[in-house]
């Protein structure tokens, strides 16, 4: 059985996702494909739109055999991170290959701009170091860095965003000594950012969730760009929980949080650095939206999502003193969901696998899956009573979501 | 100018207030009532009704000349530190007697108390430390203590919520070796804790806020047994912010918190002993609503306003180590309301009182006003947006409130 891992968000599962699942099977010729998924706080600092459960669902009948979850310790990181908490748990399942959507479509640019940077680190860190000053972002002066370098002609455009994430994907092979054999494919139209749709079948997710902030439950405008399964399972989702999840919904809480801490203890919590904590509590109360918050909060210097990140750790309360001791590597492999193929391949690996694979929440505890339990309370929090009791006892108590057929073809 | 000092928290100002405050002029022979007010919560553990502003309001139009906010460090406080940080506040204002409700209604009975229980400190002591196996309440076993040591009888029923606090005034001003002459009238019939009204015209606030839990903006029920003014503010209060602020309004964040919440986390909260972390946290995520996490979380060893008062510093973060740096003595004189007689009084001891006079927040800092103003914050929270930044707004920026004729008669 030969497996493809990819790495996911799903928020929400669309055309294009279905595309990559295809052309993944298609180019690497893979029988079971495992992605690894971000679980309720995704990489931009956002929480997802709907949870993991019908995200699973989306997945399972979008073609992917096998979903595992990506802890938040390293689903809410930057690109390095989150990159090497992927790459781990997908080399712990063993699969054969790990394929990625890029705007490159290169993979051997990819693998040669790894070569290139690790070979020319100390040139690149001191450029970062010297045009610090200008208060810039990171991600700016890396992607600088390697243009002024001009690091050969068949380098990868790291300043297009799948492109960076691929590149840290492979480096974390790298530094893993990893057998898994990286594919790229070309993304389509759609640009990772966009914010109408490009064409009457695909879209970005970014659109996608544009689209349902400004219409709620009509999901019409949406029709077109997403399978008929995400469709109605966003449908579903809606008539049971009454809402998608935005950031502005648990505004309240963030807000309670900064009106209610000192600096010397927000200091404590992951990524506050450089006296960031004092501008956070000045701003809050004048800000009425997160909005309106972040765009008084934002500088040169830090990204947007670097910011959204840092209120996510803010809003699930993860110190630098708890982020320090398990952002290492992945501990465990928590199972969302299978079909027949994914159950097969695990029963085949199992005897072999380094980590304990967690089916129900309650069965296993530990230090870095406490973190994923505290943002599961978190991101229920802005729901009603009802729902939220129940979507808690779910998360505890639900065993992984299994399918008794192989995937639907539904497009 | 002769001054008496009444310490309250009017949630809300209503007839047995009204009755008090003319009786202490009588029974006194004050030129001038000074206030000491709890501000947005109070002693049992509650969010105030109503702003600290609009309950300045009803004092001054009640009949009080000059109302202060007693901080958070000792509003909060069981009523030992409580009546403390109020006689301290009275004593640095210079009032020559202070005036107070009890159910026993004898001053005799009250000094002869304090000197008894001062002299059989150590059996009282004794007593309270072996019956304190039986898991009761602390108040109950210092109740019952001064009741089997048959300290003669003459003493104070100090199983009376009224009577307790009224020794604890005594005592306050006899450790603070102050010449303040203290008087007490015994109070109307109306009980504490009374839950329905007991006649026509007077009613305890228990049982007013009882009516407003029930009834929202209609105010008809209560309109006996309140002052017309009271009925007013009431009436305004709601149309300015569309709420009355009880528990349940807070109930999401307290919720929040505890779930984004270390149990080594909460062990800093003030008040937080002998597990009780793990008991909040374990229970918060099965409770609806307030009542029932409290009613979950009550055992015979915690009264229901000692948790109260502990769900309070949860709210607003209040830990060990802060309180223990305020809760020592007021350090300032935070004015909310007076009206000329006030004003003349406060003119002519000006420049002999050692404790600062806070006019506007917005001009003073220290540790222990930090705590107020974080308490401000959070009672604004749950306020819509509109609202709560006015709220704030106000609470820095608001000079005392100033009534230029003296308290008009209304009854």
């Amino acid at each position: 059985m030969k497996a493809v891992g990819i790495i996911v968000e799903y928020n929400p599962f669309h055309n294009g996702h279905y595309y990559h699942v295809q052309e993944t099977r298609k180019v690497t010729g893979a029988d079971v494909v495992i992605a690894v998924m971000s679980g309720n706080f995704l990489q931009r600092g956002e929480p997802a739109l709907v949870s993991k459960w019908t995200r699973t669902k989306m997945a399972l009948e979008g073609g992917v055999d096998l979903v595992i979850e990506l802890p938040y310790a390293f689903a809410t990181q930057k690109a390095e991170i989150f990159a090497y908490g992927a790459a781990f748990l997908l080399d712990a399942l063993q699969v054969d290959c790990l394929c990625f959507g890029s705007e490159s479509g290169d993979i051997n640019a990819f693998k040669h701009t790894v070569k290139m940077v690790k070979a020319k680190k100390k040139e690149i860190d001191d450029y970062i170091q010297n045009a610090k000053k200008q208060g810039k972002s990171y991600p700016r002066l890396a992607s600088e860095a390697y243009q002024s370098l001009q690091l050969s002609n068949n380098v990868v455009d790291l300043s297009q965003p799948n492109n960076i994430l691929g590149y840290h994907y492979l480096e974390a092979l790298d530094r893993l000594q990893s057998h898994i054999n990286p594919f790229t494919i070309k993304r389509k139209k759609a640009n990772y950012h966009d914010h109408e749709f490009a064409d009457n079948r695909f879209a970005s997710a970014t659109s996608i969730r544009k689209a349902l902030i400004a219409n709620g439950s009509y999901l019409k405008e949406i029709q077109d760009v997403v399978p008929k399964t995400t469709y109605n399972h966003l449908q579903n989702y809606y008539q049971d929980f009454e809402m998608y999840h935005f950031w502005e919904d648990y505004f309240p809480f963030l807000k309670y949080r900064l009106l209610s801490t000192t600096a010397a203890e927000l200091r404590q919590i992951y990524e506050i650095e450089e006296g960031l904590e004092h501008r956070l509590i000045h701003l809050i109360s004048e800000s009425a939206t997160f909005h309106e918050f972040m765009t008084k909060l934002k500088t040169k210097r830090y990204t947007w999502t670097r910011l959204q990140r840092i209120c996510v750790h803010i809003l699930t309360n993860t110190t630098k003193e708890q982020m320090k001791a398990v952002a290492i590597h992945p501990t465990y492999i928590r199972l969302l969901g299978t079909n027949l193929i994914g159950q097969a391949y695990l029963n085949k690996i199992k005897k072999n696998i380094s980590l304990p694979i967690v089916s129900r929440l309650a069965s296993f505890s530990n230090e870095q899956i406490a973190l994923d339990i505290r943002a599961a309370n978190i991101y229920a929090s802005c729901l009603r009573e009802k729902q939220r009791s129940k979507m808690i006892r779910n998360e505890f108590a639900q065993p992984p979501i299994r399918y008794d057929q192989i995937n639907s073809r539904f497009l």
